[in-house]
């Protein structure tokens, strides 16, 4: 296991240790718990707080959305672990100005539970919390069971929208909404060239063989649809983009965003040579491209590999993608 | 070799193919060359231009920091080398407005004779050219012998601070100045983990052992100045500290920005596990750090590892490492 750390043990307190060493003005802990995380600073009046959670090993999943236009916190866990309802509730009190809290999660089943109980001892407090859980990996269950759909890099575009209307002051049934729209129109598929460690465990959870590949793989080394050679770049994406196109489905004159997303180990160049055929593909679709996001958005630590996530846009997901964010770990100027 | 690309021979193109399809608001080709990239848009009347140009392999440099606030343009060689004089050429006269270009550029033989060259010839079509060669790596030569030093991440400092510098409309004689203030005042070194692969080449340039790691390694494998038995990340980071603070020497007092670079195939979480140790001997040393940098800004592929980097900064330097920047690769708001 080669990794930068120190004691395995430690692997995710260190982490968050350093990031708020390196952010302070950005980032900041409640209730004595490194792993309940908000934004520093001032709680505008009226806005609506946004939470997320989910395991460690996915950076910035999850807390490197906290910030402006974005989320206001964020419950950690262990690598690839659920945080607790407790640690939820914390950060949900936290965030909190009197509009209420809006969770947005992946669809995983520690998650879901923690975070429903969270949801219910918050309510007990007199916040009013409603939940958006986002799922669109179309490799991990067929259409007409999107709601089986594991959430994967896609979770980006919901955070990216969703923050932007709530710092518009729009209500948490406004905010919802629109998180909920952006979880019906965007769609990921994924392909892993390697697998990865857990600090704690110190050995692959599983292998691919030197000369393969698999497509479909989820962000924790979840199974995917096929394993095989290592196809050319171009010949991958053609994989993939045909069942991401034929899942919503997405048609000519659309307009999408496009999230190429490197899974940790995978170079940018590699990633837009993937992006190249990606283009040409929705260009002969009949397609149009708003804008790209390129680069790690949702990793599984030293993993090789990447997805594609296409998200379908109307006036006002084009309006609110297009708004400024910043955060430690993702910053957009106004488009 | 397992990497996302269609024919090696390609590499280079089919990832700029990528680029420019991906940000086409944001970055075009010149003299029909792929290679010979400017940014998109409209020259600023009187603003001194910004050139750099290296070999690929090393994203987001040196093409990802053409954007605003930062670059001008920038000619890309292929993988690990140096593009040529008359690439330089095409981008330099793309790029001048009459206020004259400065080259900024890493320390290699190759990059030192094109851009020479380059500058000879934009002299006799009357275009005022000065450079600036940036080169940092501790590892790499001893004090005494700055001017041999080897450039690597740190030269990020030198494009934001030169950039913002150019943006305010200063001479090409300040623009340098500033440069070659930030190039005096940047020391970097640097672990490597695992080699990474030249896709022409098809196999490593060389090998680290299972369980080791080598000290003061360059971008492009060169020989380190300690290949030894993977240590702890504080330890790794106690002895990178150690050359970084005597070479300058930084002392109590000093403020300076901080870079913690990987090199590409080494997580994010693991470059925080590093920086909570530079920030401790930091602390502990009496230097306050103004701001960080934390993540890939110059790397080799697929090669695990990282760097750190110091950059000394005073008021000039504050103020112009403050402003906003934005490219593709690269993002910030005014600080």
């Amino acid at each position: 296991m080669k990794k930068f750390m120190n004691d395995p043990h430690q692997f995710v307190d260190e982490m968050i240790e350093g990031i708020l060493a390196a952010h302070p003005d950005q980032l900041a802990c409640v209730a004595n718990d490194l792993r309940c995380l908000i934004k520093n600073g001032h709680k505008k009046k009226g806005k609506v707080g946004i939470a997320t959670g989910g395991g460690s090993g996915h950076l910035p999943l999850f807390l490197g959305y906290i910030g402006d236009g974005l989320l206001d916190g964020c419950a950690v866990g262990g690598v690839f672990q659920s945080p607790s309802a407790e640690q939820m509730l914390e950060v949900t009190k936290a965030i909190d100005s009197g509009a209420g809290v809006l969770y947005i999660y992946g669809n995983y089943g520690g998650d879901i539970m923690n975070f429903d109980m969270a949801a219910e001892m918050a309510e007990l407090e007199d916040i009013k919390v409603q939940q958006v859980v986002a799922g669109e990996d179309v490799a991990s269950a067929p259409k007409g069971e999107e709601g089986k759909r594991r959430g994967v890099a896609g979770i980006f575009f919901v955070y990216k929208i969703a923050g932007a209307m709530a710092d518009s002051l729009a209500s948490l049934e406004e905010v919802k909404r629109v998180a909920q729209k952006v979880c019906a129109n965007v769609r990921t598929m994924g392909v892993a060239l390697t697998p990865c460690i857990v600090p704690e465990v110190g050995k692959p959870s599983f292998t691919i063989g030197e000369n393969e590949m698999e497509i479909g793989m989820g962000i924790h080394g979840e199974p995917g649809i096929h394993r095989g050679p290592l196809l050319k770049a171009d010949e991958i994406i053609d994989q993939i983009m045909k069942r991401i196109l034929a899942d919503l489905p997405y048609k000519k004159g659309d307009e999408v965003s496009v999230l190429v997303n490197g899974l940790g180990a995978t170079p940018k160049e590699e990633l837009y040579i993937l992006y190249r055929k990606v283009q040409q593909i929705l260009k002969k679709e009949g397609i149009s491209v708003f804008n790209t996001y390129i680069g790690e958005f949702a990793t599984s630590m030293e993993m090789a590999g990447a997805s594609v996530s296409l998200l379908k846009l109307d006036d006002e997901l084009k309006g609110l993608i297009s708004k400024q964010a910043n955060s430690p770990f993702f910053a957009q100027l106004q488009l």
